[in-house]
């Protein structure tokens, strides 16, 4: 199954026999005092270098978030998807947990998008699968509802109820992308592969696309990049056919790359070789 | 499934429920002249700095080859073992095509050592494991025989006639560490998703454990070490319990050791945030 998604000038493909997507997460103020302050100034200034950083590192997507909770997000969302759109052409990831905040980016965002996100719970649902549908975009599904559950088999239960509740707003399944729920490892020692199993059933009895928020896992761990790095090659290698993750970090990407290339997403290495090359010219340079 | 292999004073084990077995590659003359001519001249001194810097990097267990056309390699083989011995504690991989070299080797050594390797033709089978039963040794059996197979079914039944000959042999199934064949992905873009497919089908049907000549899958191209890292990460998820790789290679080891935490063989991350310390305290120092 394939997720397609536009800006007003390019189209990215996620899909199980495509590239990985790379969806670049770092705009988002969490953990990042001075963004929070610029935001709740209605400054967002800071955005254009974390655009420029991200796209040079190799995203396909950006990832959208600007809440704060002393802030005005509904007017910083209306401003900063055109802001973003004007930096780059790489499709958008419109992300807020307040319904009106996702509503104005939709409204502001030229293209198809992937709004992040809707949970399992009726209520949230039914609020935000019209505005998806209403705006002919595309939506992640976060496998949890007012609880995250563990079992895998759960999770795949919440996964199908989203599924099925987007298909009765006309949102075909191509068009919802789950969220298996990567936790951190250095809470929860199975975190991990409860994690590869519901990639596994997922794949298996839904067939489609998926993401998460890959940072997670090595939450407050040391050689943050390095697991990052082994989490994606192998979640990849699993079914997971995107990530909103640190596209700054050339080792993350660079392993995302690599798996494209091990597992038959790059045939004879064009991108892995062509990308070796400008490395390599960089460094020359 | 278990294989326990010792040195005089160590014990090593792999299974699917243990950290990764990293065998250390380098004390092989593959590709590298210098040491193929001081073999040719009875010359072992190069093994010292090949067995330091492998262990330094982290392997678990060492892999011996001093295989040369132009050498008495069954001579060579009879002092080397010896001479690794003398130089480290961890159990050693007896490498040779020749079987004369692979007898001479169980001769010297001390403990219960891996035998590299026996294939799936009859008159290798008939000659190879008497002697691996002889001296109470564990051996690797290559998933191919006259020619290599593609196909992983094909593989599957190479694997399952080998361990079916080693139990005729008195070597029960834990003794036995199937290679599923690791191939370069810039000859075959099918190359690791074949041999994922046979890791899978070899765990499901005959549960034994399974190394590789991982740096096999880079063989050519750039950014080998990247490749190999995700490859082994990947590899790692899927059932590979143990690889012949680059235990020189910090970025490869890592990957190895980050799976190891991911896939929950490395609870609560205690030797991953040791090594991370360990590689802080010398960076300091």
């Amino acid at each position: 199954m394939e997720t397609v998604l536009q800006s007003s000038s390019r189209t990215v493909v996620i899909g199980p026999d495509r590239p990985f997507c790379v969806i670049g997460e770092r705009i988002n103020p969490t953990g990042r005092k001075k963004f929070q302050a610029e935001l709740q100034n209605g400054d967002l200034s800071r955005i254009e270098g974390d655009v420029a950083q991200q796209i040079a590192g190799g995203a396909d997507m950006l990832d959208v978030n600007v809440g704060d909770p002393l802030a005005d997000e509904v007017e910083l969302m209306r401003q900063a998807i055109p802001l973003v759109q004007g930096l780059t052409d790489v499709p958008l990831v419109i992300d807020s947990s307040v319904i009106e905040a996702l509503e104005a980016g939709l409204g502001a965002y030229r293209g198809k998008a992937l709004v992040n996100s809707v949970t399992g719970e009726d209520e949230r649902l039914e609020a935000i699968l019209p505005i998806v549908a209403r705006h002919g975009a595309a939506v992640i599904g976060l496998a949890n509802d007012d609880e995250i559950p563990m079992e895998p088999q759960r999770r795949l239960e919440v996964a199908k109820k989203i599924v099925s509740a987007a298909g009765d707003h006309g949102i075909g399944p191509e068009d919802v992308v789950i969220d298996p729920l990567a936790m951190p490892v250095g809470a929860e020692p199975r975190a991990v592969t409860l994690f590869l199993e519901t990639v596994r059933l997922i794949r298996e009895e839904l067939g489609v696309n998926m993401t998460c928020g890959a940072s997670n896992t090595s939450f407050g761990l040391p050689g943050r990049e390095t697991l990052g790095a082994s989490f994606l090659a192998i979640a990849a290698s699993h079914g997971l056919t995107s990530a909103i993750m640190d596209a700054r970090s050339q080792e993350i990407v660079e392993a995302v790359r690599a798996s494209d290339f091990l597992l038959g997403h790059d045939e004879w290495g064009a991108s892995w070789i062509a990308a070796y090359r400008k490395k390599q010219a960089a460094a020359a340079a």
